[in-house]
């Protein structure tokens, strides 16, 4: 740890640091993903590598698009795909070769790219090939495949975490910059604890799992590893409501909260919550709880008894008959199962539907519950993980360390909520991670956190709201500015109006400024800042904005319009001219 | 028919006219209420109708309320609780009596009312008792429970519809001014169908099913039948919400469409998903069709057989293991079941949760065609059943009939729609009625258009909004006045503002007036509209409102303030001043 950032990006070397490889052109980084792919050799990572050529030739199209002026937000990145995900033309085995199929039911290639893949490939992200996983994404561990156990980047020893084990190393190696897996019990999050890496899973339903071969049905997702948060954030924003037509899809609602406030609650576990925590990663959470402090947020002790309990019934309940309903049938005489996979799944064979109706009961009984531990908080921070298994221990004992790795993750999906685990450090002589909850839906305030705890700072993954100026009491620091931060406004800039603007004093309680517009060259320019508020959180606020204050258009410095605070002409003629003190702030400053 | 509204209210008799029962006190009206139970003699309605004098104790509690000063929206409305909806103090036995027990599990009174009827009563409703049903909640037809057939109200050889029989006929006899239901199939529509009653399903999650014997937790819904549509709103806007716990619990979303646009898109069947209707069904639903062109609807034939297929997965499918899930361990070795009900809820009993997981994502894949159906259109109307047989008929053939009489009905809650059900004329010489479906909580818009066809004017369903006065190109009739109508503004009254506003004509296009506030006396009573929009709505219109227009408190001629347009200093100071029109409008026709 150093200063307010956790340890990922500056004290704690990663495997590799950000931007190390790549260059000016999508065809230059690809060149060099491929001979880092030759230098690491580490083949397990791969189900199908797709040919240097062929991934040159797409790079060329980027590079073209991009000559002829397209703006390629994802220009020339590589992309690690795990393989029980689409892509056109490559089988998607799941880890079971025998499972890859064509359109008819034949052993053949994927006839379309899963639409959050081909969202990246759509805005200039350049796919390296199909990843190796957890057969059938059922495991955190990465050692349960007929492709090879993972071996971690830098830890070889150790188990690189799974499902997304592949999609995971690729990144932590330095060959791909993003890596794409999937989650359900928490194979986006473990894999990024181990590698030192960003993970991000989303709310259920904002990324599409169309062309995903299901793990849960109701449970999974689709996510991110990145090396450091910004390009992951990109990732997400590029992938989410990719297809309109996913039965599972759900969208930004209209007052979804686009800003974590400055002072935020940050809920974490109570010490008997983290009994089983290895020690060395006992203390790195202790560490990372001194972190969260002291990038300002309160931290709040809670009992998450109720979420752990709740995680059990995803494996020993009913839960997990989902996971035959996807490939059960399939895997009863898979003769490349993998023997731990092939048991779990084949145990939801005969639960009745009865009893899954009784454990969705259940678990919609602990969403409630679990609401209410975390009221009045705006995150819970968990440790991602238990401790850093070696791979020998693991196969030894496949399944009691696979299900310890999962005790921090498993509930988050069971429950609706949203998770970022990030890089926070090193324990027990690897990386730690810790990640970041949020409810559904407020993904953005995690990633705020991890913003601040990582000293990146990414472009929002929401990209619905309205922009609003304000130059007066709702500005940081003002009487009112809690208003913006209980509506969720996520700050912009700071600006200065057109010189078509007088201020006036109102009279007002608390005291108030009035913009007036008098017309270009009329005033001078007016200092403010701009928040951005989603459609409900705008609505709300006219709502009970009180008179004489008005809201429309006004102009900026720089020629822009933008939503901002106005008065009536009657109170604006009736306050006093601080025009010429320039902003509210200064004529607070100058003894008004 | 008459005009254009449908006949339920204005030309075709029902069984009792609304308002016959009743007086100026609650005691007055339970009085009434039980003089009507003895007139009619019709034991078969009633599981446990409450003693008359506890119920008169509990009207004087509510006279007593309401000479405090309180106010009661529901002040002496007597109301039937179908008895699988529990009330303190009586046993709660879903037409099952081994059923009931109390919280311990023995035979007794339920502990506590349910949320969502306590709500009620906390406005001042008054309870008479609890009403039979088929048993379990599991049947359309009312002939399925120990406790005999329920008779229709005035067709005694027909059935009076179920599973909500009770509640239906207490109210369509003109004993009860409110029946509660439930609804998991069409058991809150199909009586309503016949009884030539209101009956109103909201979105699932809105009001509460806490306190409820479950007959599918994930689709049942807790309904309202009433003789008029004022009623009915009334209790349902009092139910919504009523348990913050309710696992089940949604609410409505921020930018909920608050009001149905002037012409409205309606869609209705093909000839051919028709063809289930009896001839006389067939033609009055005709006539229905026409009586919703009358109120300015446009009519949209679509194909709802993609629908209609969903039904069958309630029954066919795996979705009855909800039952069996909810009661039938319970059912196996109760010996006063229903032996109808009793095969059709043990058939659920071994259902594979593979199975069951396959059919709910068969049902998600099924809810994005019906959207694709339903793109363009604000409603579908539907025949709320094909037939009103006779309970002979029924007894004869159990199923079957049973099984057709849900043709409509069936699908809307798998497909997470609501519906409100109304009387629509009479047909095979009794009630027909059809219903109005709506997409997830767009109930206000399926009420809006019930109130077109019965001539009635209920307050809204949705208490959330924030109301917006127009004055210029906003208006009714005016260029932008479309806008209002895409983002579900609701009307809410011509008004004029204060006279502290002058009016000035704005040079925008289109041509717009601009309000300023010049203080009292200053200038004259303005005319206006004010139109009430959901918080994201209104911010969306702010978002995307263009220079020079502004939005703020505007003082009404009544005192009142309300978020009204205005505009800048400079625009208002350029534009010519027709603050003398007295309004928009009139300044046009005067020819500006």
């Amino acid at each position: 740890m150093t200063g307010t950032t956790m340890g990922g990006v500056t004290s704690v070397p990663r495997p590799v640091d950000r931007d190390a490889r790549g260059g000016s052109t999508a065809e230059a980084r690809v060149r060099a993903a491929y001979a880092r792919i030759a230098e690491v050799d580490r083949p397990e990572v791969w189900i199908t590598l797709l040919p240097e050529d062929a991934v040159i030739a797409s790079a060329r199209v980027v590079d073209a698009r991009i000559a002829r002026g397209e703006v390629l937000p994802l220009a020339g990145r590589t992309v690690a795909v795990k393989d029980n995900i689409d892509v056109a033309g490559v089988p998607t085995t799941a880890a079971c070769p025998s499972y890859a199929t064509d359109p008819a039911g034949r052993p053949g290639p994927a006839a379309a790219t899963a639409p959050a893949v081909q969202a990246l490939v759509d805005a200039g992200a350049v796919v390296l090939g199909k990843t190796n996983l957890d057969q059938f994404a059922t495991g955190l561990v990465g050692v349960r495949s007929p492709f090879g156990a993972v071996r971690h980047a830098t830890l070889p020893e150790r188990v690189s975490g799974g499902s997304s084990s592949g999609s995971a190393v690729a990144v932590a190696l330095g060959i791909a910059d993003i890596g794409i897996g999937t989650d359900t019990a928490g194979s986006g999050r473990v894999p990024a604890a181990f590698g030192g890496l960003v993970g991000i899973k989303t709310t259920l339903g904002l990324v599409p799992t169309t062309g995903v071969v299901p793990a849960c049905r109701s449970y999974d997702a689709v996510t991110t590893f990145t090396r450091d948060l910004d390009l992951g954030v990109q990732a997400v924003r590029t992938m989410v409501g990719a297809d309109p037509l996913d039965p599972a899809r759900r969208t930004w609602p209209a007052d979804v909260r686009l800003g974590l406030g400055a002072a935020p609650v940050v809920a974490v576990p109570r010490d008997e919550d983290l009994a089983p925590l290895s020690a060395g990663w006992r203390a790195a959470f202790d560490a990372a709880v001194q972190a969260v402090r002291a990038v300002g947020a309160q931290v709040r002790t809670v009992d998450i008894s109720g979420m752990l309990a709740a995680a059990t019934l995803l494996y020993d309940g009913a839960i997990v008959a989902e996971r035959y309903e996807a490939v059960g049938a399939f895997l009863s005489d898979a003769p490349d199962a993998d023997p731990t996979v092939r048991s779990i799944i084949l145990a939801g064979r005969d639960t009745p539907a009865h009893a899954y109706v009784g454990d969705r009961a259940r678990l919609a009984i602990a969403k409630v519950e679990a609401a209410a531990v975390l009221d009045g908080c705006d995150l819970l921070l968990l440790p991602t993980t238990t401790e850093h298994p070696t791979i020998a221990a693991v196969q030894a004992d496949p399944v009691a360390i696979n299900r310890r790795l999962g005790t921090y993750t498993n509930f988050v999906n069971l429950l609706d909520l949203a998770a970022v685990a990030i890089p926070a450090g090193q324990a027990d002589g690897g990386p730690f991670g810790v990640t970041l909850v949020s409810r559904a839906f407020d993904d953005q305030l995690a990633l705020d956190l991890a913003a601040r705890l990582l000293d990146e700072d990414p472009a929002p993954v929401v990209e619905t709201g309205v922009d609003l100026l304000v130059v007066g009491a709702h500005l940081r620091g003002q009487p009112l500015h809690h208003e913006l931060e209980e509506l969720g406004a996520r700050f912009g800039r700071s600006v200065r109006t057109s010189d078509a603007y007088r201020l006036v004093a109102l009279d007002t309680q608390p005291r108030k400024p009035g913009l007036l517009r008098v017309g270009p060259g009329g005033g001078a320019p007016i200092a403010g800042e701009v928040w951005r508020l989603s459609p409900g959180a705008l609505g709300r606020l006219l709502g009970a904005l009180p008179a004489p204050m008005m809201l429309g258009q006004v102009e900026l410095a720089d020629g822009t319009w933008v939503v901002g605070f106005g008065c009536t002409v009657e109170s604006g003629a009736a306050g006093a001219d601080i025009t010429a003190t320039g902003g509210w702030v200064e004529a607070l400053r100058s003894g008004l």
